[in-house]
């Protein structure tokens, strides 16, 4: 290691890079010769598998069930929303042909569709062309479904897992009788979506309702948990909208009620995708690479065999194997542990950064002497890299699941004091809005305030003004204080919360 | 219940007719607006969801990783191996425009991309594009990768599971030094599906190798599972090809070997799909509608609340939550039971025809009588549907996991003796082999004899002649009998043996 951190450059140096440099490091993602599309490698997709698993018990323990949708939409149907259309017509990928023929020796899309095919950026039309035909009479509600799925939205400045053409995300979808139904629906999931963020992911987030501005294209209301990043930028982790009867009526999602008259139903939708990925890294990493939550590593735990002579060998490696089976037997966040034998033949300082740059929880050597005295020499990701402990195998086979338990509250706790240290909740007026975003040109690295938790007048047209610093009206925190003052951008009496901040 | 059977047509009046009502009343699928691809349902979609997960277990256990891969693949990659376009020009989904706009009040495709992108029918030549930057010594090999996702390939005649134009599928993509290596690997996985869709899909299957006119495009060699359904045709259920190196020439993927030379790796691919679910339907659905094998089944158990009268409600419902309660602490195939109480305010007989339509494994009827004598009224859904008995809840918990284990078991026996009794070897020469494929005129359904085992003398451009009888060589299977005799299709001596039939 020629520099003192593993990662270069250092947050503090230059955060975007610092950030592209993680995710190379962790080997968790590359770019690929489509633009904007990402190859998800074996250690970020392990990851992704933890939180799909997890996420989805919990969405099937609130009573939903899975399904699946064409991945192509008909023009026709994507055009009904009107406000939805306007939303992501721009992003759009369009199917136009479907076969491919030689010509000249070049081959050419041939066979031109009749109707151009949209690849879902989201699935509201396609699915409420299904829900219309599943939903006749009230007994068919609540309609309860999500779907797993790939979609697509164009993008111009495409960064992986943040902003990517192609993403992978769970799309909830659910049809109810009343408001009041489809509402609560929709804070219930958003309520699932801030206790998975902060109980799995240990990422602390500001639960809340967006701005009308804010709002997902064809939504009545939008609600979303905001987290803080390392650089005290804003990350939208999780949606979840209540739509009204808007699609309904534009899918023309009928019901006859109780009472024997047709209604239109009320729809939801919610959802997280692979951004939370990014939002991971950038809660949790460091300057010397990834720091992965116990609860979605893909490896709980890394043996790492120490060879001092090749006759030693057999010996390590049985012992290794030894000791993965007896961790084995202990469970952590209700599942076996994972525990993988880095058996790879290269050096053994590089293997050690190779984990301590992918995050691994705990990584445990063992060589001739560990042997002897019935022990591992156990690190944690959450201390420094050089900090080590011998530990007596039985103890280590008590206390395992406990240490896990120990470093996803530590990253918990360490987030969590970051997004207050850097929550204002002192700023009066607009100047010191403007003063608290803007970055003192003398410092480096050019370093914003962080979030300002501060009044509100609520008026929409005052919102833009906000453009200006390139701040958003992150939410309208749904702890709210109850107090009144002075909104922040404009001066005037105002009761209302919110959180003003940067954001990816 | 008009009829005597739920399911009209019966098998034997229109196998193909059946076969569409039983994924209407199993409420597996359905078609969609958009051509060609289907709207997987809850129960059907539970069923793939068991087939991802203990099929995903399989494929980890042997060394394998997951990742996922971009769904467009640019024109050029597409091209580079000349028979694998050649295989599939024909069937692709074509993306040609990123925007969509408004124009003269209708929207259009705009921003037509500079190179179309085509949606992947498979992923051989984009992810070879990513082992050729992650391949450079025999130290990085072998390199063993697996990606679930969905693919596209463009039907002119879809058939819901069977053939649509999306599908969800697994598709493995491994590299090796050798040819041995790779050969290996392609047969292991052979292996691991004819265990799985044995093991767990109670289907028997004929593990064999493919003749060169029914290759994978591309592939040196392919080995195929083949499966017998009740309409004596044969369902590939999945796939495993040694590609030699001529992907690796295609998107060069090069490696320094022990020796310090540059060479090609050899690869391999294998996957199955959703199709599989049209396999269970079409190995074990009955006249009364599908049977699922209890290892895929979304709930093993059903339980009925009997009410007879308003009052007896609070009362069945805690005693058939306490059963469930009980029930699931009993496990089978490795995992918790999955025990489902349908609550539904509807008609008992109804609601009875409906779990065995959708082929629950067993279902329990619970109501007051029931409470009284400490039992439930157990059914399976492998007997006769009037077929009941009174079962004390200590019983049953005792004996729930041995029920589904002889019920799974029943499944595979009988589909085992379907294949055997339709699998002739008694056939010596084309107008024996014709006449055993062509249904009588006068016989009503016209049906066909079934599999034929012979022998085949090797000669591809023979192999045409079979194009008249509408069958083809389904594979040359593992399991050869050594002995020698006279081809089937040519009369020449021969010592092949092969399996012949119509084919799905």
């Amino acid at each position: 290691m020629a520099s003192e951190n593993a990662i270069s450059p250092t947050r503090s140096e230059d955060y975007p890079e610092w950030y592209q440099q993680v995710v190379r490091a962790a080997d968790l993602a590359e770019t690929s010769a489509v633009r904007g599309c990402m190859v998800i490698k074996p250690w970020g997709y392990g990851i992704w598998e933890n939180i799909q698993r997890k996420l989805d018990n919990r969405i099937k323990e609130t009573g939903h069930q899975n399904a699946y949708f064409p991945l192509f939409i008909p023009l026709s149907f994507f055009e009904k929303e009107a406000e939805h259309v306007e939303g992501f017509a721009k992003e759009c990928a369009v199917v136009t042909h479907h076969r491919l023929e030689q010509k000249e020796g070049r081959l050419i899309p041939a066979a031109p569709l009749e109707e151009p095919l949209v690849v879902r950026p989201t699935s509201e039309t396609i699915i409420g062309a299904s829900f219309a035909k599943w939903i006749q009479s009230y007994r068919d509600l609540p309609l309860l479904i999500n779907q797993w799925a790939n979609v697509v939205r164009w993008e111009m400045r495409p960064r992986v897992f943040l902003r990517t053409a192609e993403f992978l995300w769970q799309e909830g979808h659910t049809a109810h009788a009343t408001r009041e139904e489809a509402l609560r629906e929709t804070m219930l999931m958003h309520e699932v979506y801030r206790e998975f963020m902060e109980e799995v992911l240990a990422m602390p987030v500001i639960p809340g309702e967006k701005t009308a501005g804010e709002r997902f294209p064809g939504a009545v209301s939008t609600f979303s948990v905001e987290a803080m990043m390392q650089d005290r930028k804003a990350l939208q982790a999780g949606t979840s909208h209540y739509l009204g009867q808007n699609f309904a009526k534009s899918s023309d999602i009928k019901f006859v009620n109780e009472a024997g008259d047709f209604d239109f139903v009320h729809t939801t939708s919610w959802g997280v995708s692979t951004r939370l990925i990014g939002g991971v890294i950038m809660t949790h990493g460091d300057d010397d690479g990834l720091k992965v939550p116990p609860k979605v590593a893909p490896y709980h735990v890394v043996i790492l065999p120490v060879i001092p002579k090749p006759e030693a060998a057999g010996e390590v490696r049985e012992y290794a194997e030894k000791l993965r089976e007896m961790l084995r037997e202990s469970s952590f966040d209700g599942e076996r542990l994972s525990v993988h034998i880095d058996n790879r033949d290269m050096r053994g300082g590089e293997k050690n950064w190779e984990w301590i740059k992918k995050g691994a929880p705990i990584r445990l050597e063992v060589g001739p002497r560990d042997i002897k005295s019935e022990s591992a020499m156990l690190y944690r990701r959450d201390k420094g890299h050089k900090d080590k402990a011998s530990v007596n195998l039985n103890e280590l086979k008590n206390r395992i699941a406990g240490v896990l338990s120990e470093i996803q509250a530590n990253y918990l706790d360490t987030a969590r004091q970051y997004l207050k240290q850097h929550t204002s909740t002192e700023i009066r007026n607009f100047d010191e809005l403007k003063s608290y975003f803007t970055p003192k040109k003398l410092e480096k690295p050019e370093i914003h305030g962080g979030f300002v938790l501060g009044k509100w007048c609520n008026d929409q047209a005052e919102e833009k003004r906000l453009n200006d610093l390139k701040i958003t009206i992150r939410c309208l925190p749904l702890q709210q204080s109850g107090t009144s003052g002075k909104c922040i951008v404009t001066g005037r009496e105002a009761t209302v919360d919110a959180i003003f901040a940067k954001a990816y």
